[in-house]
């Protein structure tokens, strides 16, 4: 896994995948007390970074595997991010998802043209779900995260950070990236390591489910204890990935952690602000430059927003009851 | 009024104001039954386009006159955009508002450091406020869309149409714009026929306030019999500018008017499968493209957000209450 992986995933997603806008304003400048640059991945196809990493894996599959189909097992923004990818490539998609995936993200992944599988999150492992399919139906597995084209893939919103950092006049900063099983946010720390080796990736995750930060202070992979049942449904990984957590290790600067009242004020402050949706999975990274401006350094900070596919009454909750 | 008066404010706009994205998604495809491409003003800046014009103007002005300082009546995006522009040039702002207004616009103005002198929007003419203002304080008066300026601000936007369409093949299409006093279907226009000539620019309005709409028929400026009440409150003026009528009268096909239902499933639309914020009148381009698909024509529709200054309740009730 290196930087030249990302830069051919990158080629392959030329003109396929959007370069996503990187977004700053007064007002949320003014609740973080100092300029935060916004990668807004929710503007990206799909409504998260997921394509990404999907688009550069099935790109990358001998076109006799690929012709078969793919698999992928997600809450609903690798779903999307898979289907939408698939289709494009004019071959099957089957999603394996939790069923209690917002409805936003299954009718989502539906509407893309993916088949979806439904399973209980507390009860079923997904990842014996998605081998008992591939196996009986030839299909290839598009990992989550631990995929070295999957993690190439997002690296490419880390290849356009550092091409709009230095825009903005920005060469140190901390980046603040939402994670679950960490392949954005290793994906990124790879890009910025090769092209903007001042600017540092923080993890960003909900309280509770803080693995990453917390294998981060560790120096080893631990798990969360619980494993369902938080706002941040996209983010809701038990423990980090083989391959992301060295990469973690290895680059990153320690771990935050928000609680729910921060994602929600976050949300409302990119709808107020940004004019921006933002789901709560995706609002994380937000959330911590806004409520733990003294966890960060410099005089800009820049976050990723990683996805936008909220359920209706979650979002209007957060702007209307939030601050 | 000309083209190179809008290539000018193009040079004087570049760097201080956003380029937005073209924007497009799967889902509101299929809703429309074509390609929608949807340039994406509610990231503009102050969260709409009006911050182009309200530059322009400013910019435009002999440093002695501009350094007394400017007055706007807005209902509160071309306030927000005179109180950034005129922040960023470091002269004052003075803006008169209705006191109707949304209250998420009166606080964004006074956060942009605007003076805020509220009216009563049935009962006085906000001109006849301004007017007195500039003349006790010596201030100068940025129409919101009766000024050369202006309108070439407002065209900037329809130049990176003309690029952007271009980039993604398209040469021939309507442009549905949301329409007010018609500033920016002007500006539009006006670049368009410059640029694009393929692009033909038509006005939307909100049934109830369709004085553009009705005025392009009937070959004349007429006025709306209602001036307030609407659930559009950005585009909700009088009659179409003297300045603006003759560019729409020459160069735009027959005007649109959309419901309010229109609009908030417009609104709906946005949020899931674009994951934008648009207020009422910034929806009422997408809300026509998605319920008057025979009254356009071609392969590719382009509409053009103008605004996503938006109350949190009316954008609840949008994504929560409509399917």
């Amino acid at each position: 896994m290196n930087a030249a992986r990302i830069a051919a995933a990158a080629e392959r997603l030329a003109g396929h995948v959007r370069r996503t806008p990187l977004l700053w304003s007064p007002g949320l400048d003014a609740l973080a007390g100092r300029r935060v640059y916004v990668k807004a991945e929710p503007l990206q196809l799909t409504g998260s970074f997921k394509v990404r990493g999907a688009w550069a894996a099935i790109s990358a599959l001998p076109p006799e595997v690929r012709d078969r189909g793919v698999l992928a097992y997600s809450s609903g923004n690798h779903a999307q991010g898979v289907a939408y990818a698939a289709r494009a490539h004019g071959i099957p998609a089957v999603i394996v998802m939790p069923s209690d995936a917002p409805e936003v993200k299954i009718a989502g992944t539906r509407a893309l043209g993916g088949e979806v599988v439904l399973y209980d999150r507390a009860g079923e492992a997904r990842e014996t779900i998605g081998a008992d399919l591939c196996a009986a139906r030839g299909l290839t597995l598009i990992a989550p995260y631990d995929d070295p084209e999957v993690i190439a893939g997002q690296g490419t919103c880390g290849l356009e950070i550092a091409e709009q950092a230095a825009a903005a006049g920005v060469d140190r900063a901390d980046v603040l990236v939402c994670c679950g099983g960490g392949g954005l946010s290793a994906g990124i720390a790879l890009a910025l390591e090769d092209r903007a080796p001042g600017l540092r990736v923080r993890t960003v995750e909900p309280e509770g489910f803080d693995d990453v930060a917390r294998s981060l202070a560790a120096g080893r992979r631990v798990r969360n204890t619980a494993l369902a049942g938080g706002l941040c449904d996209a983010i809701l990984t038990p423990t980090p990935g083989e391959l992301t957590f060295p990469i973690l290790s290895r680059l990153c600067g320690p771990g935050l952690a928000v609680d729910d009242a921060a994602v929600l004020s976050a949300m409302a402050a990119a709808f107020r602000h940004l004019r921006l949706v933002l789901e709560p999975g995706g609002a994380v990274a937000v959330a911590a430059a806004l409520t733990q401006p003294r966890a960060v350094s410099g005089p800009a900070t820049i976050v990723v927003a990683s996805g936008g596919n909220c359920a209706p009454q979650t979002f209007a909750t957060a702007i209307v009851e939030t601050r």
